[in-house]
C-alpha cells in the first residue's frame, strides 16, 4: 500500500480509550492502543510474536499490555517485559507507534518514530477558545480511499448534486471557484456576495436582508479537511474579519486510510455563535449527518466502479484542478519518503 | 465472458420502469435503463466517464439522464449533452443499448446496435388474444450459469424426481421422449396419451374420465423457454387444435445472464381458460412458485458443483440428447459471432 | 491440503443419522453419510457424477441413496446400481468410505479402504462402565486449524490466562508441566498436590481440606484428545487409583478438520461420581461450554493472524515444547504416508 507513512493521524477518539485496548487498522496494519495506569495512551503493533494473537485481545496490566493466551507482558516501545509460565522473559519486541493526544483525539505518528514530532500535529486554535463552540460528530466509516474523500473536500461544486437539499444552493451554481497552492495543502475557495442566505445560514444566523457568504475548503497533506463557511450582512464585513450578524463555522474532518479501500472520517465542528448550547452543535450535526451520507453513498459508489473500470481512462472537467493539485502534492511526498528510505 | 452479444434479452418488466432510473446488470455489463418524459425507454452503460459514479445513482432530466455527483449530462445514446459546473460539456460517449417493450417487458439488445432489429423480438401470440389470459410471475434470482436453466428446459424427466409432490405423475415416468432440431432451437416433447389427469390437470380442467395430455418444451437461442402443456378428453383431439375439455397454459421464462454464474428468470404464463379471472392466473403461479423454487435450489447446488469439480468428466445418460443439442446449437451461434467479430 | 488421510475421525453424532442422508466435510472432502433399512450407517463421495448435484440432496432408498436430480441409484460401495430414466445403468462408481459405529459416534475412515480395520478406532472403557456417567456435549466450530486446538490441547499453562474466571487456579501456576512422548501420542502432565480445590474440584467433589489434584493431558494422533482431571483429598491416592473423596472427569475431544482453516470439536465427558443423574453431567457440560467459548476465541484469532502474519518466524516459549513433539509425531506421520503412497 502507498500511504505517506511520516506524518500524524488520528487514531481515534481520546474518550474511547479507558480500562481496555482497543485495536485499530491504520495504514493497512493492525495497531493496539491502551491509556496506562498512569493515563498516558501508549500504541503498538497489535500481535504477540509467540504465538500471533492480537494483544488486543489481553488486558492492561499497569502500563503495561498483557496477552491474552499465555501472559505475555510488552511495555509501551513494544518490549517483552515479562513472561510468567517461565524464568525469564523471551528477547523479543514489536513495533511501537508514537501517540500524542490534541483536540480530543489520539494522534498516531505512523513511520519512523525517529522523526515524530508532535508540533506538526494540526491544531485548530478556535477549537481551545471560550467564546466559541465545539462539537464532536462521529466516525463516519466509509469503503473509499482516503483520497476520494479528500478530491470531494477540495470541490465546491458537488454540493448541488449531491446534496441538493441540504447544502445546495442554486445561487452557488454560477459563483466561481478559485484555488491556491500552500505551503500546507490546497485551498480552494468560493465567495458568493451578496446573495441570498442558503438553508444553513438562514437557520442558524439572523438576517433579514443579503449576505456575502464564504466557503474555504482548507485541504492539508496527507488527510485533515478545514472547511471555513459563514456569512455577514452584506457589504459589513470579509471572510477575514468583522462583519454585522457574523456566523462563522469550522467543519473539520480527519481522515484515517484503514486500507486502500477504506477511510474512517472522523468529523468535528466549531462554531462562533450560541458556544455554550449543546443543543446548537448537536443541531449542526444533524445537518451534517444528512450531507455527509450523502458523500458516503456516493464516494463508494465511485471505489467500487474505480476498481471495476481499473485502467480506464476518465474524462477531465474544469472543476477537477484543485483536487488534481491536491493529489500532484501527494504524490510528491510520497516519492520524497521513497528517496530518503531508499537513501538510508 | 462468452455469451451470444447479437441478441435481444429481457432487461426488466416493463412496469418497473418508472420515475427514477434503474441499474441492471446483464452479460456482466452494468447497464442503466430510463423511461423519458416521452414514455420511451433508453439504456446505456450505468457509468459517468467522469469519475465513474453508476449513472443509475442520478436522475432522469426529460428524455435523458444526469449524474449524481456532477450534473453531467447524457441523451439516449450515451452522447454527453451538458456539463452545468463549466461552459462546454465534454466530448464523450458512453455505450448505448437499443431498447423495446412486448409482452410487458423490456427487451435490450446486447450487440452491435447496428444489427438489432426489433423484429427479432420473440412473441408469443396467444399472450395479445383475449379470450386468454395471461399473468405476471416472479423474476427469479438463481445463481447458476443460464445454461443449466436450459438444461431443465429441455429435460421433462427431472420432474418426477425434482418436483414429486407438485408437477410429477408416475404414469409419465416411461412415455417416451422426443425431441428435434428447429430453426429457433430445440423442441423436446413428452405426449402421454389415455393417462390419468396430473394433479395440474385434474385441478384446472374438469374431466371425469382419462386424458390425453402434452408437454411440449420450446427451447429458443439463446435464452427464451416456453412450455406448452395441456390436455383434452381421451381421443377426442390433439395438441395442435380442438378436443373436448381442453385447457392448454403457455409457462414462459425469459432468462437473462448476469454473470457466468447467475441468472434472473422473468417468468410468465398464458392460458385458454378462465381468462378474465385473476385469481386463476394467481392460483397457477402458486403451483409455479413451488416448482420453480425446487428447480432453483437443484441448480444452484449444480452450479456451486461445477465450479469445485471443474474439469472432471461427467458420466451421460440418454436423457442429455436433447439440452446437449441446445448447447451445440449455442456454442455454434457463438462461434459465428466471434467468426463475425474477427472479420470486421 | 496435507491431512493423515489412513485414520479414523468422527463424522458425527450416531444418533444425527435417520431418515435423511447428512452432508459432512472432512479432510476437505465432501462426504454424505445415511443410515439404510438394515440400521447400518454407508458414507460415499457426496456428488452424483451425472450432473454433480450432491447425493445428500436426494433420498434414502432402502440401504441405498437416490439423487434428487434424474433418480440415479447408488449403493453403499458407491456402485450405480440404477437409473429410472433409461433401460439400463451407466457402468460408473463413485467414492465410498468405511464407517463404523462406537462411542455414539460415526467414525469415518478418509484414507484406503483396504487398511481400515475398524480395532483402530479410539475408545474409553469407561464410557461404557455402568458405575460412570457420561454426556454428549457439542459440535464446536472452529475457524482454525485442527493443530492449533492440539496445540492449545498439550500446553496446561494456557490455563489461567484464557480461563481466568472459570477453570483458571492460580495455585497452578507455578506446578511444573510434565510432558512424554508415547505410542499413541503425546502425554502432558501437571500435579498439582496438597492445594486447595479449584473451583470444578469444590463444586463437584466434597471436600473439606487440601487435595491432590491432577491434569492429564493425552494427545492422540491424529486428533482425539483426552484430558483426565481429578482430585482425592491430600496423601490418600493417586491419580491412577484409590484415594479418599476421589472425582475424576475424562473430558473427551474429537476433532474433524474440516478444511485447512475449520475444524468441529466434538466433545463429551465421562464421570466417576453421581452416574446416574443427567443434571449433573449438563452442569458440568455448562462448565465446558464456557471455557471452550474462551479457547474457541482465542484460537480463531490465532488463524485470521497466522494466516495474515504468513512466513514470520514465532518467538518460542518453554511451554512450545509438548505441543513442539506433536505436530513433530504428525509430520513424521505425514511422511510417512507419502512415501507409502510413492512407493505404491
Amino acid at each position: 500500500m502507498s500511504f505517506i507513512r511520516n506524518a500524524w493521524y488520528v487514531a481515534n477518539w481520546a474518550h474511547d480509550l479507558q480500562d481496555e485496548p482497543l485495536a485499530q487498522t491504520i495504514l493497512g496494519e493492525n495497531v493496539v492502543l491502551w491509556r496506562g495506569a498512569d493515563g498516558d495512551v501508549r500504541a503498538a503493533e497489535d500481535v504477540c510474536p509467540h504465538r500471533f494473537l492480537p494483544l488486543s485481545k489481553g488486558r492492561i496490566a499497569g502500563n503495561d499490555l498483557q496477552c491474552g493466551y499465555h501472559g505475555l507482558i510488552f511495555d509501551g516501545h513494544g518490549q517483552c517485559v515479562g513472561a510468567p509460565t517461565q524464568a525469564a522473559p523471551p528477547d523479543c519486541k514489536i513495533r511501537e507507534y508514537p501517540v500524542h493526544e490534541n483536540m480530543g483525539m489520539v494522534w498516531i505518528w505512523m513511520g519512523d518514530p525517529a522523526l515524530a514530532d508532535t508540533n506538526d500535529i494540526y491544531d485548530l486554535p478556535e477549537y481551545h477558545w471560550k467564546d466559541w463552540g465545539a462539537a464532536f460528530g462521529d466516525a463516519l466509516d466509509v469503503e473509499a480511499n482516503y483520497l476520494l474523500l479528500c478530491d470531494n473536500l477540495c470541490d465546491p461544486t458537488h454540493v448541488n448534486y449531491v446534496h441538493p437539499s441540504t447544502l445546495g444552493n442554486p445561487d452557488e451554481i454560477n459563483a466561481p471557484v478559485t484555488f491556491e497552492d500552500t505551503s500546507w495543502g490546497v485551498l480552494t475557495e468560493r465567495l458568493t456576495p451578496n446573495s441570498a442566505p442558503t438553508g444553513f445560514v438562514a437557520a442558524f444566523g439572523n438576517h433579514d436582508g443579503k449576505v456575502d457568504m464564504w466557503q474555504r475548503y482548507l485541504m492539508y497533506t496527507p488527510s485533515v479537511s478545514i472547511i471555513d463557511f459563514g456569512a455577514t450582512a452584506a457589504g459589513t464585513g470579509s471572510w477575514q474579519e468583522g462583519g454585522e450578524g457574523r456566523i462563522q463555522v469550522y467543519s473539520c474532518h480527519f481522515m484515517t486510510p484503514i486500507t486502500e479501500t477504506r477511510t474512517i472520517d472522523r468529523w468535528l465542528h466549531v462554531r462562533n455563535f450560541q458556544s455554550d448550547d449543546p443543543s446548537v452543535g448537536e443541531s449542526i450535526s444533524e445537518q451534517f449527518r444528512i450531507a455527509f451520507a450523502e458523500d458516503k453513498d456516493i464516494l463508494q459508489a465511485v471505489q467500487a466502479e474505480e476498481t471495476r473500470h481499473e485502467g480506464r481512462p476518465k474524462i477531465g472537467l474544469d472543476l477537477d484542478a484543485s483536487a488534481g493539485l491536491f493529489r500532484l502534492k501527494i504524490n510528491r511526498l510520497l516519492r520524497a519518503e521513497t528517496s530518503a528510505q531508499a537513501a538510508e
